[in-house]
């Protein structure tokens, strides 16, 4: 059977009720790869060799030569991990009293655990426990092997894409390890990614940035800020009437390919159920310098307008209660049919 | 009976669906006027020698010494007249196509006319014409016995309110001439306004600047600005369904009284029916400069702050049909409930 030969099957896919085209797999060579990326739209790009010196990297060899660092593990009940940012979350004061942020409880533990602790939960794990989700930026503690073949990654590729693409710099790199079925909810970043599989299978669901009225991302202070409010397992269409119309593309990513991930696009991602773990890195880098700017604005552009207005609210009312009712009276009435 | 000593019925008030409170009446000298002023709050002003210099100022006594210059005359086909910024209007360019603005059908015709022709009309006026409104700053054209009036206004009255309450400078004095019966609708302005009666009644509705979300502004970009959408003659409560709600208050002022109009504070005025023309002068003031800013913001504070995301949208996005879509994004399903 083909799917076999891509090595997964469609059965292990997660069933949404969505209406998505597939994205563009292209051999890094062809032209239309740097064609799709000045466009800001999304691409899988093959036979590139960005990652191959991390081909080797299974939970065995990761073990040995990960070294002894600290890693950030999160622990969640249920498949999903939801993005929170702690720094949006209400503080308690010395006296018990919240101090600004928004009341909020975490839906998954972000805990620091070495990696062999990390490998032998992921081995001994059995239904009912806590799933894991390794997502730690590599760093310096990392040891010589590891060292080695990040240093032996694809350079040139890369800074190719990035000058070629006048992104700004690279700001990270970051080593996913999920098990089989996690699922990262659809959300937005704020950096161009070029999203590298390493082992296992991903499938991407991606949104351009005109589909924001139909994601309905969190207040832009909440700790869920860039994370849709959408449960892609049971939308609550009440709520959120135009997920109904919500239009994405998505791909199922394998080792060796790389996933484009324009800035400001939407993105769910799930690891195959009974696909065993996977292992991906990402290049985030910085947006480009800001062009002379065109009208009418782009999408992305006008969610960084209304990101802005939000900020700009919470600093002026210093409290994120108010920042609804002011807009519902600014917007209901005035701005609806 | 009690009305006909105060010079007016109940039965010249105009019908409307309001749940509206009696604004306190109270002598100039009653140390609450000041506490009220301080407060923010309207206060009819009874006894003060204010315009006393004009009370002689009828048709026949300013047709004959207003001098030769010209009036600005607001027409209306209804009693309605609702104020328009022509700034804010679609301006047509040389191939004909329309340049920035909104597009916008004026309800009433703005014209210039010399006193005389303006008195001639009220006094020719029959049913089936159209109405008029002069509404005129006073300037240096008028001749020098209206000069000699305006002199003799009780400028330490209104000076000493301006210093006790930090008030910015004077700005203007509206001269107001209106046919029986006509309305100018509700709507805020931004300054503070001394509104003294000098001859016949009127009826003002008054609404304080937290009534924002049930008053439903035009968008500011709007020639409407300032103005509510409400028509008070007809609700739309499915569009405005929040118009229910609104709590105001009201007054009839005569001949020697002022209303104290605070800031922000919404204004619906009629010339009472069946009572002849009216004559007002206002005393517009700037609004004072910002103290130190505590939290919660006020709600005139909050209307400000509107205003700005309204006007740098329209900055940022150049075309005001951009302004409502992203609006509802920025809001529909994240703010409300
Ligand atoms: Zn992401
Ligand atoms: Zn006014």
């Amino acid at each position: 059977m083909a799917n076999e030969k891509k090595g997964w099957d469609p059965n292990q896919l997660r069933k949404y009720d969505l209406n998505l085209e597939q994205i563009p797999r292209l051999d890094y060579g062809d032209p239309r790869v740097d064609e799709l990326i000045a466009e800001n739209k999304p691409v899988v790009i093959t036979g590139s060799k960005l990652v191959k010196s991390a081909e080797k990297w299974d939970i065995d060899y990761l073990e040995q030569h990960m070294g002894n660092g600290d890693f950030t593990v999160f622990l969640s009940r249920n498949h999903k991990f939801k993005y929170y940012d702690e720094k949006k979350m209400a503080q308690k004061s010395q006296n018990g009293e919240n101090v600004k942020g928004v009341e909020f409880s975490p839906p998954t533990k972000k805990i620091d655990m070495k990696l062999p602790e990390f490998i032998k939960r992921l081995r001994e794990w059995k239904r009912g426990d806590e799933r894991l989700y390794l997502q730690q930026g590599l760093n310096n503690t990392v040891g010589p092997a590891i060292v080695h073949d990040f240093v032996h990654f694809d350079w040139d590729f890369c800074n190719s894409k990035q000058a070629k693409h006048h992104w700004g710099p690279l700001t990270s790199n970051l080593l996913l390890i999920a098990m089989e079925g996690n699922v990262t909810p659809c959300h937005y970043d704020e950096q161009q990614n070029l999203f590298a599989q390493i082992r296992g299978y991903k499938r991407c669901i991606l949104f351009p940035p005109d589909q924001f009225d139909c994601l309905y991302p969190h207040p832009v202070h909440h700790p869920h800020d860039r994370q849709s409010m959408v449960d892609f397992d049971r939308p609550d269409y009440n709520r959120f009437p135009k997920f109904k119309e919500a239009r994405g593309c998505e791909t199922v990513i394998g080792p060796g390919d790389i996933l484009y991930i324009p800035i400001y696009w939407w993105h769910h991602i799930e690891s195959l159920m009974r696909g065993g773990y996977t292992v991906t890195v990402n290049f985030w880098y910085k947006g480009g310098p800001n062009t002379s700017i065109t009208y009418p604005l782009k999408a992305h552009q006008k969610v960084a307008v209304m990101r802005n207005i939000e900020k700009m609210l919470l600093e002026v009312l210093q409290d994120p209660k108010e920042i609804p009712p002011l807009l519902r009276a600014m917007v209901l009435g005035r701005y609806t049919e």
